[in-house]
């Protein structure tokens, strides 16, 4: 089975008087992983719009491709049915983008999903050729992103290492991979790289409670690829880092995702990476944020403006199902963290590296980005 | 239900022609918590060997009271049988000893029930009221320490309140409460008497992965109790701590067990707790151990010496009935980790209190132990 987490298929149907290829998106089902490997074909906006509510599909990048997708399907049945086509396309937007309310990447997709739709006002029927161009294009420029980001953040990684020193360890939260993404992953995506250029020799996953994106998706995605990978619970990370910090070659770099970065680089990320990165500072392991630029809001001039969203308590009464904790106890099940920007070390994306982030080096790179 | 974990039960039977009480070990069956609570009934000392074994009863101290029963029971057995009592006691003395082969406390309670038997070594029939004597002795000897040692932490928690504040919440790892124990508490004890004398507000509990004892035990203690307790992720420990400090009466403390202590005050205890002291102490939150002095192991100058055990790898792949992690990953599953003394505030004792522990401090207590 391929790591493929969001797939176009097209199959010419000979018999069908238009000729018209058979098209549907075929996602690669999260929540069944690591048991099985199955993917979800969907032929219509509705369809890939549960998906992304009912986490078939997850990942911010993820997400906003998947929509994309779901919109260029919607006008290949517009072609077919012969319908209002920009009637129909307007729902299907709105419905898209009532899947998941939080993903930022989802709203930006459907905007030049829309920005299509309109350049297209005077057509008679769905401009399904250029909807599925630029879905296309929002998936591939998210994939070269994702690469780009990957080569700085291996710079990073060995322009850190000792004279001498060739090659480290690594830590990683939650996943960062080719499931969240279009294909390679942030965080995981440098990983991948730095694996590939012979800099990585082994990657140290935490579980990630209480979803368990690491053991579930992280783990799995390094199985498939063949990168040497351990799995611990969270709780052990101090004895890893320590013990990792020894070795000439041992645990150099704790390196995640982000959900938001703030003006001065302060980083809400998945619970538990507040955690780390304290850790490892006091085991002298550096700390590196991956994200594309989408990623930080420069409305907030720090995290102390990001509100911590909470999740349902049955994510910590539940195990499978089995019972793990009284009902009447109160959770506190948040789910991110905001790690302040003096614990990072490097912010890489797809235009640059911030090295030892603040308000200063975040909004250099920001109006570089914006110049070109 | 009660929390009586270990109850001695004694019902005349009068029909008896011997009219001998009918006795029985009732063990709190702690596999099914917090789902049910439900006793099992034991008679003999294989049977206790089993329940041991099996994990019926689990925490060190209480191992040891539980092995302490069962020797009475096996010559309540043996009064009624009228074997050769020596070999009998003998042979489940042994069979009680290999029930856990790590548990310190075990081998100390097994040695006193044979100072004894070596003691009655002339008489016809098995010493059990002797034997049943001295087995509530060391229940109840627990249990007193449990309490001294209470007394001395939540001495050392409103000690350590700023002027004017009377008040505090707690951090806790694993489970140290009366499960673990003779019925009070090690940490959990210390936590249960400042909360009655009206020192703590509330109990941050950790889930305690991959065992879940903090979501499993200690939280169905604390509900139990009616003491206000929180349970969440031990990812989210540095979010909790970073907003328990800005509260003039917020977190203050970790309170935690230990398995083994070394000369240095090193402290190895359940996974986590290494991590959870790293970001107590970036935080400016402060660390408290507490444990009976037969937990010191004078033989160890430091913690460096201690071996770290770990466990099967199925507890990070599955949970309940679900597949977490693929069966390729490979799982690093330590039980426990070492907390380097500089990072805890105080050892509590039942012979008293070490403040910001080192082998001077240790050497002192352990001294003035001996001594008296």
């Amino acid at each position: 089975m391929s790591l493929i987490p969001i797939r176009w298929v097209s199959q010419q149907a000979r018999s069908n008087a238009l000729e018209r290829d058979i098209v549907r998106l075929a996602l690669l089902d999260q929540r069944l992983l690591p048991g099985e490997t199955q993917e979800v074909l969907l032929e219509n906006a509705q369809g890939v719009a549960c998906a992304i509510t009912d986490m078939v599909v997850r990942g911010a990048p993820a997400i906003g491709i998947a929509a994309a997708y779901g919109v260029a399907l919607e006008a290949s049945v517009s072609l077919r049915e012969a319908d209002d086509w920009q009637t129909r396309l307007a729902t299907a937007c709105d419905v898209l983008a009532s899947s998941r309310p939080t993903a930022v990447n989802l709203f930006w997709a459907l905007g030049r999903m829309r920005d299509v739709i309109k350049a297209h006002g005077s057509s008679t029927k769905a401009p399904y050729d250029a909807l599925l161009r630029e879905a296309k294009r929002i998936h591939e420029q998210d994939l070269e992103d994702n690469l780009r980001m990957a080569e700085f953040g291996a710079q990073v990684i060995a322009a850190s290492l000792e004279d001498g020193v060739t090659q480290c360890e690594v830590m990683t939260h939650c996943n960062t991979g080719a499931l969240a993404t279009g294909g390679h992953g942030t965080a995981l995506g440098v990983i991948r790289t730095a694996y590939a250029q012979g800099l990585i020799t082994r990657v140290h996953v935490n579980e990630t409670r209480p979803w368990w994106q690491g053991s579930r998706l992280t783990a799995w995605e390094l199985v498939q690829e063949k990168i040497p990978a351990r799995l611990a619970v969270e709780g052990a990370a101090s004895l890893i880092m320590q013990q990792g910090v020894q070795s000439p070659q041992g645990l150099r770099w704790l390196i995640v995702g982000a959900d938001r970065i703030a003006a001065n680089g302060d980083t809400a990320n998945k619970i538990g990476t507040f955690s780390l990165a304290v850790q490892a500072r006091a085991h002298g392991i550096k700390v590196m944020v991956v994200a594309p630029l989408a990623t930080f809001d420069a409305t907030l001039t720090s995290g102390d403006d990001i509100p911590i969203e909470t999740r349902d308590a049955s994510e910590l009464r539940q195990a499978g199902n089995r019972q793990i904790a009284p009902d009447e106890i109160e959770v506190f099940n948040p789910v991110f963290d905001v790690t302040p920007h003096h614990y990072i070390d490097a912010i890489v994306t797809e235009h640059g590296v911030v090295e030892s982030p603040d308000s200063d080096g975040v909004g250099a790179l920001l109006g570089r980005a914006m110049r070109g």
